[in-house]
């Protein structure tokens, strides 16, 4: 029988869903800064990322629950990126997954300090003996690490920097790739080392897995690139047609539609190469990756 | 003879602006966005938060340049908090440590991900193998989640939140309180208590220092109040009178002049009592202290 893509993310989807809403405290001070962050925390994401970690995760050990305050890490770092995107300062979207984004709804000044503390309680639930006591001092100390420098100024922040710092220039494809694998690919591609690292992986497992996040992660934005130019501002639940208005960088404007779509399918295949040494357990993660080629939101 | 601590400050700030000036890479890219971290990490502080864990670990052990790579992660911490805060959407400072403020020099859009960058940056320097490799995996994962918890949503973002939230408003004293040991005293109070961890305190002594930084901390940010008051914008490098234009919530507002300066000196007595059980290598936290009360910048 054919493993159930779509089944396996709507459960792990919930599971995520049900920890970052225990993420904070019943009704912590000061209330309008606590709602901001839990507004965009709960707005309704896909949780691509923390779900990639627990299936990443799966192809070496059962109960991925067990990780949950990792994955919960992940999309607070990825939540607090959108929200500071979405400023008027930045690529100043009012639309995000459907909903006004943050700082429409609690003005700028809460939106980046919502930004900022999202971040931050990342970094402190991973080192929280509450929530992490179980795991070896050294294996949370990575994940640090890791985050960190996915997230950092040589991953996500200097990606979104030289996105900003392109717009309205001619960009050529070296830029492009550059914004894509830090702004979109690295945390991606480090989601996947996570539950792999929290798994032991042996080294030649974590290359194998960080490849396939490498491959994922580009073409996720590339497909993303794609949806803005193709897609239906509805289903996507941001605005379509956004990059085109800001001349962002992306493959669609430097590469043409066609041949962006066949770098994604590229690079899927090539994900799928890279979970040439696992069993059936990289079901989720094969299942994924294919469904990155099929998404239209 | 007395104890020299203008002559401690100053070698002390030395090693500290020396090992900051070497965080970043030779010339790391997108350009604009690594000069708009170093433009504010060099700006000239006074570095008071990495001195006052450098001061604390001495206490304890010798050399406590070998901390510094824990000391820069904190000032990172503080100059990413310094550059949100002066954001046109935050307080609206044109003006810090008498130079431009970041967004006046690069946009906002870059002063928010430099902030961005250099409080991830702070945690990918603590967890990094090629800085402090040399400390146990658990001390390392400890000061991660004190720097985490004093910078984070109970700690110096939620101070800053509510204090933002109390602009314009009747404040009390209890409000004050609150945004004081949140936004200043928290991170002041772990500056301290990362030196003691990094030193291997006891838990009476990590106490006893938890309490001394506690007291500062407070004092710290009432004289901050007072001299926005009384103080001299050219001496301070920043505009004084700004808190009182935006109906700041400070201790002046609340008790007066008179009654805030009694309760800054009440605190340095508590400061000073806290560090009875050490000896004269408390000294530099005892002139520490000291020169809390009598700062005119």
């Amino acid at each position: 029988m054919d493993f159930d893509i779509l089944a396996y993310l709507r459960i792990r989807k919930q599971q995520v869903d049900d920890a970052l809403s225990r993420v904070f405290d019943a009704s912590p001070e000061p209330k309008p800064f606590f709602d901001a962050m839990s507004y965009s925390l709960m707005a309704g994401g896909k949780r691509i990322r923390p779900i990639l970690m627990m299936a990443a995760y799966e192809v070496f050990k059962e109960n991925s629950r067990d990780i949950l305050p990792f994955a919960c890490a992940m999309e607070m770092i990825h939540t607090y990126s959108l929200i500071h995107d979405d400023l008027p300062a930045m690529d100043d979207d009012d639309l995000r997954r459907g909903k006004p984004s943050c700082h429409k709804v609690f003005g700028d000044a809460m939106a980046i300090l919502a930004g900022d503390g999202l971040l931050t309680e990342a970094f402190k639930l991973v080192s929280s003996d509450s929530h992490t006591r179980n795991w070896p001092a050294d294996t949370r100390l990575s994940v640090v690490h890791e985050l960190a420098s996915a997230a950092g100024a040589k991953g996500m922040v200097g990606g979104q920097a030289m996105d900003i710092l392109s717009e309205h220039k001619k960009a050529d494809i070296n830029t492009v790739q550059f914004i894509h694998t830090r702004k979109t690919g690295a945390i991606i591609r480090s989601s996947v080392r996570i539950g792999a690292i929290l798994a032991e992986a042996a080294p030649p497992e974590l290359n194998a897995l960080t490849r396939y996040g490498e491959s994922i992660g580009v073409a996720f934005q590339i497909v993303d690139d794609i949806l803005d130019v193709e897609g239906d501002t509805e289903l996507l639940g941001k605005k379509a047609g956004t990059d085109d208005k800001l001349e962002k960088t992306t493959y669609p404007h430097v590469l043409g539609l066609a041949e962006s779509k066949k770098q994604a399918r590229k690079l899927i295949e090539s994900a799928h190469e890279s979970l040439g040494p696992f069993d059936e357990r990289a079901e989720p993660l094969r299942g994924i990756a294919d469904l990155i080629l099929k998404r239209n939101t």
